[in-house]
C-alpha cells in the first residue's frame, strides 16, 4: 500500500484532479519508498461548506481551494522521508495548477505491515 | 491538526450540519487542547442504506439519524481528556437539534506529531 | 466498534453493495471477535476515475471493480486473526457476486480501546 484519501472542493476540473492524483503518487514513489505499481487512491469532491479549512493556521493562509491528503501507510519511514514527502507533495501539486502549496494539507496514519491485504484474501506483507 | 471526518444521513438540513460542525470544533477547543484556528473537517452525507449503525449496541439504542465522527489527532491526550471530549461532543451536538446524544459515535485515531503538514510542504509539528 | 469504510465503483447495484456490507460484517463476527450487534459502516460510491487501483500489484491483477475496505478497530488481534479476516472477506465477498477475491483490498487501522464512544458521550470501552 499506502491507501490515499484525497478530498477537494467540487469545483475542481477533472483534469486538475487527475494531475493531483498523479502528483501524489509520483511524490510517494520518489520520496517515500513506494513501488510504482503500488497505487490505491480514493478521490472525493465536496461542496464548499463540507470541506472546512482554517482561513489561517500557524501563519499559513488557506484559500477555499484546499486539498486534504490522508495517507495510511506502513510505519517505519524516517522523519527525513516524511519531510521530503511533504515538500514534494506541495511543490508538485502546485506545479499542476489550481491548488497552491499553502493549501496542501497532509495527514499520515501509520500501521503495521501485517495490516494489509492486496487481494485474494492474503496478508501479503505479513512476516 | 486534527483532521475530522463527519458522516451523516443525507436528509440533514444544511443548518443542522453546520451546527454539528461548529459543536465538534468547539468541543475540541474546550476539552482537547486544540487551538481555535486549528479547524480541518470533511463532512459527508450518505443515503440511509449507506450509513449503517447498529440499532442497539451496549444497551444504547440508535436511530437512523446518527453521526459518525472520526478524528485523526496527535497522540498524548489523557483518558480524562478523551472522556471530556466524548461527553462534550454528545451534549453539544444534541443541543443543536436533529441528532440525539445516543447517536453521536466517535472514533479517535492517534498519530505522531511529525505526521502532519499544514501547507507549504513543511512538517510544522516535527521536532 | 470497529468503524468500517467501504469504497466501491458507482456502477454497483444496491443489492450487491448490500451483500458486500453483510459479508464484511459476517466476516468480522466470524473471524475477528466482533460482537454481532457491533456494526458501524459507511459505504461510498465513486466515479471510475475517482477510485484508483493498480492494474496489477504483487502479481495480483485488479479490474475496475475493486472494493477498498478500511477497518478502524481495537489493537490486539493476532496475526492469525488478521489472516483469517482477510481470507474470509475475500471469499465471502466474491461469493456475493460483482467483486472478485483479487479485487478485495483491505486496510486495518488499530487504535486503543479507550478511543471510542458509542453514544451518550461515554467512553464505553475505557478501563
Amino acid at each position: 500500500m499506502p491507501l490515499v484519501r484525497v478530498s477537494v472542493a467540487q469545483d475542481i476540473y477533472n483534469e486538475h484532479l487527475q494531475r493531483i492524483s498523479d502528483a501524489i503518487h509520483d511524490s510517494m514513489v520518489t520520496t517515500f519508498d513506494v513501488p510504482a505499481k503500488d497505487r490505491f487512491q480514493v478521490l472525493t469532491r465536496h461542496a464548499p461548506n463540507d470541506i472546512i479549512c482554517a482561513p489561517e493556521y500557524l501563519g499559513i493562509p488557506h484559500s477555499g481551494r484546499v486539498v486534504f491528503i490522508q495517507i495510511t501507510c506502513n510505519e517505519g519511514r524516517t522523519l527525513d522521508m516524511k519531510k521530503a514527502l511533504f515538500a514534494r507533495l506541495a511543490s508538485s501539486i502546485e506545479a499542476g495548477g489550481f491548488i497552491k502549496a499553502a493549501d496542501v494539507i497532509v495527514s499520515l496514519v501509520e500501521v503495521k505491515k501485517e495490516n494489509w491485504s492486496f487481494g485474494n484474501g492474503a496478508a501479503q506483507y505479513a512476516p
